[in-house]
């Protein structure tokens, strides 16, 4: 299940939506398209239009690199979406999907200050995604991948990486990870630990799941285990050993350590990180396994693994999905200011540096009013946008 | 040479046009997205995104059709072009060609009040070109053609409306063809004569020739002879007669009604009526061989077929593509209203009925003033696009 996810509130609170207003907001789209030059007389028309764009053209296709600053192209993020992940519903096709990335277009637009627009695709073949934005190329200049099923959301990012010259990065991997190390950086300092010190499960091997066990170990976190339904991911399950190309089987050689094997119960004896991007329960009786002052980031959506007043009672820091608990764990502290620094910075990838440094910028900005409710910044702070898209651009390594 | 031009402006003249003007107005591209939600607070974020999305995905999912109110798809113009015939620049590429697509949805917007995206491929295959736009069908409502080289245009056009449940239009053709129907039609009436009773010449058989040849005929003008740089187009030909599947080879079936062969001095003689879409010239001779009170639409640009002083010797009205002389046939008097009417109406093709209804609403709008000089309105009428919106709506045939 995709935790990429802003702000999901209970009905029953006094937030509650009304199906009515809902989709009133939804009448004709959530996008609107302007032109930034005028056009209201024959000579804004002479600039804009031709004879004027004529020029333009010619200078492009004389010194191709001044694309870069004479059309929208080089800042614009595509939103691309086969609609096979969407959120909590599933396979539920493209262009049910489309609400989901007009969304997102609109946040990219409000947090980051980029142009964004949705392309969703009635195909959920890799190769023909890969293969139709190859072509569309000339028309963006980074791909935001969103709600695409594991695993194939790994092989098309990778192909996509490979075969594009651009930012590419799958939210709902990489900025789940990002936030979730931010958050955990922060909650090793509030209960008094060594980040690379920490014992984590990360329960759930889906695409979120992968991606945070993943910048935990880059982030220098050495016994991270992962889980998923069938339990521990290690080099003896047979269904991993079987397909030795898949990501559980590399995460199996990247992760466990201690080559633990079973079930969540085997997983959290003596941990001190649960983190869950799946939608299984994690029981009290688990959660009593853990070391004392543990840190539960119990992240589904809408219904986190275990409610934070369950956790409260063994943990010392809980953090959710959700915006009606404290300490929200929400992509959008990521997303615009990693794409907005890389295409400040004419990134042509988005590296293990980068989104280290995102997550760090993150981390920081909670710093000074640090608590055990406060490890991360509001998904509305407005200084956080800023501060990733500035570290982020630093941490770009020029060719 | 496409003729797709608004306001081609003399330098000369006192409209003169700076280098840094024009590439000022270009920096950072000239097309802006933004929401139509707030997003200032988590209950806006919570309709806007999750969960409140999730409940409009999930009802496009069960009742499809709720995606033509509640995304902005089903009013989205895609401007596609693969950059093989831009302006007069000729296969500059895509990349090139963006700040032409980029302006033209600028004017969807301006004139059409319709949100439009410019989508430009690097890949000149009509085959691949339908594959992609297909394969993105969900993401968009209708499909603007734009600077597409021919004969590939006729044949990417073609197949792309029997590939897709939506209104498609090259509007190098049909654009050019309904602003010229409509200044011949009050042409007509200000020499008095009978449109149908026309004999016309359409000097250039490209995207835009054959398609003011075609909705001549359409609109019941019986003797259209058209010229390419061979000469008259007609059976006899043996470049024609060997390809016999081609756009020409259909014309010189439906054209020519007399059998005239040879070039610009055996057609032009005894006709009424000169439509210039190449950038050939018009020998002043060869004017003197037309009937008096001869009509002479010279539309290239940036340099007419014939000066509108020459023509005006032996011509009763002269129109250009040019905004510093009188009787301007500019595409943006057609293109917005016809793609908002045919949006309004939930039309799945543009029909040659909704063309005629385009050119006969301009038409109309000049009627009350006509002179030699004023046959069409001023492309910034902001009668225009309303008028062919209310006329296209009106003449799609529900299903």
């Amino acid at each position: 299940m995709s935790i990429d996810a802003i702000a999901p509130i209970d009905n029953s609170a006094a937030t509650a939506l009304t199906e009515a207003e809902i989709f009133d907001a939804h009448q004709g789209g959530k996008l609107s398209i302007s032109s930034t030059v005028p056009l209201s007389n024959k000579r804004d028309l002479s600039i804009a239009y031709t004879p004027g764009v004529a020029e333009v053209s010619r200078a492009i296709h004389q010194k191709p690199e001044l694309a870069r600053t004479l059309t929208w192209a080089q800042r614009l993020v595509v939103v691309v979406s086969d609609g096979t992940a969407v959120l909590g519903l599933g396979n539920i096709g493209a262009s049910a999907s489309l609400p989901v990335m007009e969304g997102k277009s609109a946040l990219f637009k409000t947090f980051g200050d980029l142009d964004s627009i949705p392309l969703v695709l009635d195909t959920t073949d890799v190769d023909e995604i890969v293969e139709t934005l190859v072509r569309l190329r000339p028309s963006f200049g980074a791909v935001n991948l969103e709600d695409i099923s594991a695993p194939r959301c790994f092989e098309l990012e990778e192909k996509l990486i490979e075969a594009l010259d651009c930012p590419v990065m799958h939210d709902d991997q990489h900025g789940t990870a990002v936030v979730a190390l931010a958050a955990l950086t922060n909650a090793a300092k509030v209960t008094g630990r060594e980040l690379e010190g920490l014992r984590v499960v990360v329960s759930g091997a889906g695409a979120a799941g992968i991606a945070v066990a993943e910048i935990l170990l880059t982030a220098g976190i050495k016994d991270v285990i992962l889980l998923d339904s069938k339990g521990v991911i290690n080099r003896e399950r047979a269904d991993i050993a079987a397909d030795p190309q898949s990501k559980k089987a590399q995460m199996a050689q990247l992760s466990n350590p201690r080559g633990i094997s079973g079930g969540p119960g085997e997983a959290l004896l003596g941990a001190d990180v649960f983190v869950g991007v799946s939608s299984s329960n994690l029981d009290e009786e688990h959660l009593k396994l853990m070391n004392q002052n543990s840190i539960v980031f119990a992240l589904s959506n809408p219904d986190p693994e275990v409610l934070p007043e369950v956790a409260a009672k063994y943990a010392a820091v809980v953090a959710t999905g959700r915006s009606d608990f404290p300490n929200q764990i929400n992509n959008v502290l990521a997303f615009p200011g990693i794409f907005r620094g890389a295409l400040d910075a004419g990134a042509r990838r988005i590296t293990p540096a980068m989104k280290l440094a995102a997550a760090r910028a993150i981390a920081e900005l909670a710093e000074a009013d640090l608590s055990a409710d406060y490890i991360v910044p509001s998904p509305l702070d407005p200084r956080v946008a800023p501060a990733v898209t500035a570290a982020v651009a630093a941490a770009v390594e020029t060719e």
